[in-house]
């Protein structure tokens, strides 16, 4: 099953990718409440070097509200993730998790409609980049 | 699906098992690197009123190396969260997500042995509360 949408961007720096993608993401609701810099916290933890790559964790608060009363252990999956990636020389890969995806293991039929429409909006904000 | 391993717990405050959790989750060799006070940010985002609700974002650094090595959009279900939440006078819950039940929709043999570490070291958190 693929678990994530994704579109390969070029001629824009990693940092105004970043911004884009938040940019876009607030055009469709969602805010960025977390922000993850995996290269900077490998080479801080454990001394590693790795490529660019950030994981944004986005949150729409009226449909994270919604799915928080359907189920009220779906915060282990949330916020819904968006990740941008250096794949190569000036080649840029951004990702949003599919939430059908992710929520696949839970049964709650209130949830997977939830799900759905946040799915429909992230998909928007990928093809927007 | 199964997706969750919860405790609940008494006769501790909601700071106090925060604390906890992030001891915890420190002497299995997860970072905290978000955290989010979901209560917080429904009342200022949508003024609604909701329990006490935090989503921890529990990183071990060196598993998840290995996870982005051999997936590179594994970052969309990064990093494993553990939630803490009030569910009733004198009662919170924890709960860690079982990385198998987040990845499942992911065909790769070697991340699921890694998720599978992943599960253990979670779920010896929660034994541990």
């Amino acid at each position: 099953m693929k678990y994530h949408f994704t579109k390969k961007i070029s001629g824009m720096s990693f940092e105004d990718t970043v911004q884009k993608v938040t940019d876009e993401l607030k055009s469709e609701g969602f805010g960025v409440l977390t922000e993850i810099d995996v290269k900077e916290t490998l080479k801080k933890k454990i001394d590693v070097d790795f490529r660019k790559y950030k994981i944004l964790g986005a949150c729409n608060p009226h449909f994270a509200h919604k799915a928080i009363q359907a189920e009220p252990h779906i915060g282990v999956f949330l916020p819904c993730n968006v990740i941008v990636q250096e794949t190569g020389t000036d080649e840029i890969e951004v990702s949003a998790v599919d939430p059908l995806a992710s929520m696949s293991s839970v049964e709650n039929e209130n949830l997977n409609d939830i799900a759905g429409e946040v799915r429909s909006k992230l998909q928007a904000v990928i093809d927007k980049i």
